[in-house]
This record gives C-alpha cells, structure tokens and sequence, in this order.
C-alpha cells in the first residue's frame, strides 16, 4: 500500500470484484439510485425557485396594475385597477397562495436531497404538486379569459374592448398572465419529474 | 395423498416453506405487487370512463346551448349561442380533444391492467394526463370567468349581465362548467393514481 504499484494493483481488483460479487453489486446499484434521486432532488428544487420567481412577479405585476387617464371631470376620473375585475383580484390572491406554498414546500425538496431513498416527502410534494397546479391553472385560464376580452371586446354581448383606453393597464396584466402560465409550465415539469423519480424508489 | 388427512397436513407445510423459504417469499411478494398494480389499472379505467362521459357531457352540453328570445323585430332576433362567445367555443373544442385523447387513452390503460408490471404504458398516460390535466383546467376556468361575468356583469368596465335576458343559455352554459370541472377533479385522481402505481413499480 505504501509503493505505487500495489495502489495501481489494487484498483483494478476492486472493481472486478464489485462487478462480479453479488453484495457490493446491489451496494453500487443502490448507490447509484441514490444519485439519481439526489439528481431529480435538486432538478425539483431549482424548478421550485424558478417558479417562486414567476410566481411572484405574476402576483406583483397584477396587484400594481393600475393606470388612471389624464382627461378627467370634476366629479370623475377614469381610473382602471385590477380589483375592478374579480377575476384578476382571484388571480392575485391564487398567486399569492401558490407562491406561499411553493416557498413553504422548499424545505420539503431539500429533505428529497439529503435523503434520496425517502418515499413520504416526494409522495407529499407530488400531491400537493398536482393540487397545485391545477389551482394555479384555473386562475391563469380565468385571468387570460378576461384579458382577451379587455383586447378585442365582444360585439355580441356588447362587451366593449377596454384596452382601446387603458393599454398601459392592459399590456401590465397581460405580462401577469404570461407570468402565471411560466409557472404553470414548471409545475407541468416538476409532476413529470416527481413521476420519474417515484418510478426510481 | 389419497386420504383426507393428508392433506390436513399439507397445507401447513406448504404455508411455512413460503413464510420461511426465501424463493417463494419473493415470488410471492412480486405476486402481491403484481395484483396492487391490476388494482391501480382496473381503478384507472373505470375512472378514465367517467372521466369520458363528463367530457363528452361538457362539450356536448356547450356545443347545443342556444337561446332565441320570443321578442323579435323584423329585422332583428335576439339570440344567445356558445360561438358568440370565443372563449365557449374553445371550451367545446378544447373537450372534444379531451374525449378524444380519453378515448385513445383507453387501450393503454387495459395494457396496464393485463401487463401490470410494465412501466413504459403507465409512464406514458402519466404524462399524457398531466399535459391534459392542464389544458382541461385551463379551458374550465377561462369558460367559468365569463359564465361568472355573464351572470353577474361588471359596472366598472361598463359589461352588463346578459343572464338577465338569456336564462336558459346562461344555465345551460352553467352546467357544461360544471361537468368540465367534474373531469379536471378526476384527471387530479387519475394523475395523483398513477403517481403511486409507479411508486409500486
């Protein structure tokens, strides 16, 4: 062990063993699930904070829309804000509460990290995941709905596009619905990617 | 052999061998799993047949919605129908490709119940499912935001109610939402099964 021959002996015998032996075979084999699992961990936990990100821009570019034209009366003013529309006061309070959740299912991830053979928290997180996302995408749907009748109106119903007058207001919520539908594509990716890695356990 | 006694005692016998013999305790392990993932793929069908029936519920219930007032002029008739409104004519295309793919997706599932050891099939409809999981909720929350607007109209944006005139339209319009959200709950089940059936793979 003390010449640099034996070392360079010694490494071939290793692994000739652990290929043919049976224990440390499944040992290496265990091993390198584990490795696996640690990979789609930390796949899961970066997607999260992508999603936290977009998340949180499509709750504050909503909740900021706001533009008030420069005509006004005495008596009135022509204001626009996105609490005048339910559905975008629905879409800020669903963002909110998907990026709370994202932020506390954080820890959760990087317990998937530390401990890749754990069942319980990636089963956990895949659940809510699917929950999630699908809360997430009804609001995204909602939000895009009335944002493409802001844009072009509807004659039949006598909808008037209001986008004609407040095109900063709309253009904002616009960018808050593409926000919300980048973190729906990740949650997308992050259930793909808890299946895969619940195959692997 | 031949004599009742026998095989009084046979069975005994053969039942400890298969609890201490390590063999048959495999075998019978994998027998288990075997019928654990028959049972997720039996569920699987029955569900994704429901799942078909509230689709098609939906999209037929929306594509038929039509409502002709009894006051008419001369010259003009007052009527509601789901293609004045975009956004219901995506809900109907959007659940017709929802039945579609439900339909397709039937064979793979008897795959799963015949052959439950097989991954790629269970993989497969696993992500086919999430991808339409999303597009189903999406199309159901952008129909429910104008089926909200519709009802109760929005005094700030100058959209009136419509409900008020056209009854009928708007709950037959109500009720294609409401069967599209009973087939986003059961993509939910359906996604949150296969999670566990790969789990067992």
């Amino acid at each position: 062990m003390k010449s640099g021959d034996h070392a360079a002996i010694d490494v071939p015998a290793e692994s000739s063993a652990a290929v043919k032996g049976k224990a440390p075979l499944i040992a290496s084999q265990r091993e390198e699930k584990r490795g696996l699992n640690r990979g789609f961990g930390i796949a899961d936990f970066l997607l999260r904070l992508g999603a936290i990100i977009s998340t949180i821009a499509a709750a504050a570019t909503m909740g900021t829309s706001d533009e008030t034209l420069p005509l006004f009366t005495q008596f009135f003013q022509f204001e626009a804000s996105f609490d005048d529309l339910p559905t975008f006061l629905y879409f800020v309070i669903a963002m909110a509460l998907v990026g709370g959740y994202l932020l506390l299912s954080l820890p959760f991830s990087i317990v998937t990290i530390v401990r890749p053979i754990a069942v319980a928290p990636r089963l956990l997180l895949f659940i809510l995941d699917t929950v999630t996302l699908t809360f997430a995408t009804a609001a995204s749907g909602a939000a895009a709905a009335i944002v493409y009748l802001a844009e072009t109106g509807n004659p039949n119903t006598n909808w008037l596009a209001i986008c004609d007058q407040f095109e900063d207001f709309c253009s904002t919520v616009s960018g808050a619905v593409v926000a919300s539908f980048v973190t729906v594509v990740v949650f997308v990716v992050l259930v793909i990617l808890s299946g895969f890695a619940l195959k692997r356990q």
